[in-house]
């Protein structure tokens, strides 16, 4: 039939080019390693990195390397990510919180050929280089330093090497099915999984989140993306801020409570995203300073169930929307947001509390499902639970170097995630299936658990887990860190069960320990706990056997 | 690489799948052509349009067959749109507005095989009929009805056809390349032409409009789209609406001010979308009525200028925001919206309400430039005045049935208009290029002569034509229409311009009609008017001649 629209790629390199052109002086500040801040805005990211992208041609580097970053969120960073997604290549972040281990499985598994490096990091490097295979170039997110040549003598600096490029260099007009990125999950489960973004499903997503019903960015935002970079891509905000022309402000190295609020209160900061942890930290800094946090409308909690005290501070003390997400490194990550529709308006304040703790419902893309232990789908009622399965156009389809898909035969991905599913998609983890609690038979959140537990104001955290029972195969204890200067009892704690969950539900035990272990992106370590603690209810002698 | 994303086409049969699986009890309203009432939502919308898919495969209809829509916007218009474009076949909505010869001419060129209709547009299908060659079917949308049947004896009845679809139908998985509609533009400086749109381009434009730089669209929404289906798809809403699960006020037949007013007062419309001519019939009436349309927030002008006039009335009696935005058939539609950006924030409010006179920025997807003459780019710096040109995902690139490209030889799309551009990327509409004043070289736009005609109360429309003048080739002349009951004076609109425009652009007269020629779409048809008061000048004696 003749007669046509123009026919484009959907590329990363149009962002960088649409924000250079439109939102030329908006403004990215960004935190230096050196703890200094930093000023650039989107005119100056697009020049700086198409300069990059040539010169990392000059570096014998080409499309479809992988070149990995080892690094805070910072303007170098970003810039790094538009040169190298945007040439071709495929920009490999690394979580620089991984055991030496796991670090380098990830590099090799990669074969990443480049690496750039924060400062922070240098030691990670010179600790494993020897077992590095595939780098060929290791570069210095930084002008010439003394001590970083003298412990990488090869070393090539950032700020030396982005002179060499051509001021004239152009994008080039690659496919959009071409891979861009390439992240590996956290490890919380087991090893980390290659997930390999190409610039369509990293596109589509990135019109996904912006819209009004995902996190709704636009050029008014004053956007934090404290979740790192190397966490499922800082949750696509980089990409969608330059799709949306809204100022970002990058935290580097500072993501304690204080430096936050610090950054929020100076730069305005209207939209700050990131995992559980930081956001208890964040609270405490407020409460301290006093900073009332005016400018910061909203706040996004993903990654971790967010514990319901804290979704109500944020909204009650602060004027703060905390809009509860969830995703997965394999669902670049958006999956879902908890946005409310129109016929929740009349809702009173506690109906719409508690239908804002849920992690929300998938934008257009994403599709949802549950399905019990044979695979059936289950009725999206908001009460059966079984195991949730997505699939969209940014969902895993193959983990990076493996042959088997890693969806079912029907063409789903399954999550690893326990939950339900009302009728209006509106969808609520319940927890994974590996950390879900079974007492004779009868399944136990151990994320409700927790979340009663953190609530009382002498627990900084508490994980949930099932210890062995003779009798009903799993118990449910609670492993629990004392919040400073605080001296909660046992007692104390339990007592806090009673009426909020089934009496079969209560836990068994509270054990206080110092410290929990946490992944690399500062999940809690439940099989480590399971392994600590499994034998807690038998060495106690078991209660009501 | 080993290692993918999911790849799944970017399709329309997905919004309504997405919409009646996640939005399913959201109200869609919907006037019919009697006048009364009717209520549905996403969930049935979803089913019906299925089943309509099937039925039409069983009039012998397939993927690729143009399906023309001669209709109002209501409920079965839209089932209709899911049902043609989702099947694969091409939906081509028709003006009914149309002179019939142009409607003849444009069924024919569209080789349109099936045309559903609704009851008020009877005539002008028995009035032209023996000339629509192609048509194999016509589909009276609605039960049968004996009227109908007696003026058109093989008619085919919607109500009675659905019932045909098998309820198990499922979407063909086709390519999102293929066409989905087909729209004419509004014919006003010339013939229409055909623009072909695919399901990926309406796709990506619907991300886009949704963006809260866009329309902002969520499922907090009640969307009243007044301007027509058959206008550059309502501008896309009825996609735009699925995607995000608003709800839709279809306005049916009924687009005079009271009707409108009941519609946005009783269903709680918190945005509606028109062209300038129905926001005059919509204050008039509300000023009437004395209604303070209390829900509507946001209202989107385009189509034409909107004047200021206009946006400081619906902003300050009513504190309804209004989104002027830009856009032609040939660019899905939508090429820019006026929205501010976070440094706008501090303007004060005669600043802030100059730059949103303004049609404003183009989302990510879309690129605008200006050039001279000779196609050579001139400056974004808010005062070069230039012929716009336009390119990105949703722009044409050849018209429907034509061979030659409709862009320029480096890929642009010449939009026919005149516009400055500033450094933000605002775009100010100056005139079309067929409409610009040129007295003694120097241009005058017939856009803020006619904004300052229309400013007072006593006119009701106003167009500003260059009349022939011996000296200066061309001089501004006024055409204006009374309000009702209203009796201005040309000296004392001649006066207005004192001030607002250099001295040598004040018309030289202003001439009183009693209507003026409108399009399809209700554009001032300026041609017509050049050719009926060409020589009002040298008729009256020329003064400062
Ligand atoms: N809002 C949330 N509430 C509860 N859990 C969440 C939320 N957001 C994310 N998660 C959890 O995080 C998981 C995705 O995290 P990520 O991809 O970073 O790696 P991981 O699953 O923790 O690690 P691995 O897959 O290597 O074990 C989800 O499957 C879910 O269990
Ligand atoms: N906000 C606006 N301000 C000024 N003009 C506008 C605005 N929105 C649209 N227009 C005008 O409408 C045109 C697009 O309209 P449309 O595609 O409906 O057909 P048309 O250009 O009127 O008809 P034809 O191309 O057949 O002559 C634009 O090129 C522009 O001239
Ligand atoms: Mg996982
Ligand atoms: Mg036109």
């Amino acid at each position: 039939m003749l007669g046509s629209m123009m026919r484009k790629e959907l590329l990363i390199s149009d962002l960088i080019v649409h924000a250079g052109k439109y939102h030329a002086d908006t403004e990215i500040v960004s935190r230096e390693t050196t703890g200094a801040l930093h000023s650039t805005n989107w005119g100056d990211v697009a020049v700086r990195s198409r300069k990059l992208a040539s010169a990392l041609g000059t570096l014998g580097l080409s499309q479809g390397d992988r070149v990995a970053t080892l690094a805070w969120n910072n303007h170098r960073h970003l810039k790094i990510w538009f040169a190298v997604s945007g040439s071709g290549m495929v920009c490999h972040t690394l979580n620089p919180r991984l055991a030496p281990q796991q670090f380098i499985f990830i590099c090799n598994d990669a074969g990443d050929k480049a690496m750039f490096f924060d400062k922070t990091f240098m030691p990670l490097i010179t600790g494993t280089r020897d077992h590095l295979k595939t780098i060929e170039h290791f570069i210095f997110m930084g002008p010439r330093d003394a001590e970083v040549l003298a412990a990488i003598p090869d070393v090539v600096f950032y700020d030396e090497l982005i002179e060499q490029g051509a001021d004239d260099y152009e994008w080039p007009q690659i496919s959009e099915e071409s891979p861009c990125s390439l992240c590996y999950t956290s490890g919380t489960t087991g090893n980390p999984k290659g997930v390999l973004y190409n610039n369509r499903s990293t596109m589509i997503h990135t019109f996904a989140i912006s819209l009004p019903d995902g996190l709704s960015l636009s050029s008014e935002e004053t956007i934090l993306p404290v979740v790192p970079m190397f966490h499922a891509n800082a949750w696509g905000i980089p990409y969608a801020a330059a799709m949306t022309g809204a100022k970002l402000v990058m935290p580097g190295p500072m993501l304690d409570g204080d430096s936050l609020l610090g950054l929020i209160d100076d730069q305005k900061v209207t939209l700050a995203l990131g995992v559980p942890t930081i956001w208890m930290m964040l609270l405490a800094a407020a409460k301290k300073s006093g900073s009332r946090m005016e400018t910061l409308r909203r706040n996004v909690i993903g990654g971790s169930a967010a514990a319901p005290s804290m979704i109500a501070t944020f909204r009650n003390d602060y004027g703060c929307d905390t809009i509860h997400a969830w995703g997965m490194t394999e669902t670049s990550p958006l999956g879902t947001a908890n946005r409310p529709k129109g016929k929740h308006a009349d809702l009173d304040a506690d109906a719409m509390a508690l239908l804002r703790l849920g992690q929300g419902r998938p934008p257009f893309g994403i599709d949802l499902r549950i399905v019990d232990d044979k695979g059936a789908p289950l009725p999206h009622d908001g009460k059966a639970e079984g195991a949730l399965q997505v699939r969209g156009h940014w969902v895993v389809d193959t983990y990076f170097g493996k042959e088997a898909p890693a969806t079912t035969g029907d063409g789903w991905f399954d999550t690893g995630d326990v939950s339900t599913i009302d009728a209006d998609g509106f969808m609520v983890i319940r927890d994974r299936t590996k950390d879900i609690i079974k007492s004779g038979g009868e399944w136990i959140s151990s994320v409700d658990l927790e979340g009663i537990a953190v609530a009382h104001p002498g627990v900084a955290m508490a994980a949930a887990i099932g210890a062995v029972h003779p009798k009903w195969d799993e118990r449910p204890i609670v492993i629990a860190v004392k919040a400073e200067g605080a001296d909660p009892s046992e007692e104390e704690i339990l007592a806090l069960y009673k009426g909020k969950v089934a009496s079969w539900q209560v836990p068994d035990a509270v054990v206080f320990t110092d410290a929990i272990p946490l992944n690399a992106t500062g999940k809690m370590l439940k099989n480590q706990l399971r392994d600590q603690f499994a034998n807690t209810l038998i060495e106690r002698g078991i209660r009501d056997a």
